[in-house]
């Protein structure tokens, strides 16, 4: 089963990687009012269920994939989004 | 107008980050087959019209925001998503 995970800077926390596109876009003559750059992480799991995979994937970002401190997470599974 | 661009590095291109996820994923005892990370941009538009949007949002991708050699982009517009 395939897992999409987006992991995005916090609302409030700095972003210079963000800021750096929006910069450039705005300089290339784009109307950007803003830009957050974050990371997706594409996991292909043995399982097969929806509920199991979701609870092993919290558990990943709680452990490895993302810094709940300054960073939220948004959990996409496959079979939910067909 | 908000705008989510997925960058993805292509099949078949190395992916060091996304190999050294799916190692500690599996060292942490995550039954996990493969991994593979990209960016996500978030972007705030000025244009309320979807198809410039995404028209802008291609070009963007072109110029500065992946490298269509290795990546594969993947845009979602929020007035399509709702």
């Amino acid at each position: 089963m395939r897992v999409t995970v987006l992991v995005r800077p916090k609302a409030g926390i700095l972003d210079p990687q963000g800021e750096a596109v929006r910069a450039s876009l705005e300089k290339l003559g784009y109307p950007v009012s803003g830009a957050r750059v974050g990371r997706v992480v594409d996991l292909e799991l043995a399982t097969g269920d929806v509920t199991e995979a979701r609870t092993q994937v919290e558990r990943m970002c709680a452990e490895l994939l993302a810094n709940p401190l300054i960073e939220s997470v948004e959990i996409e599974i496959e079979a939910e989004r067909e």
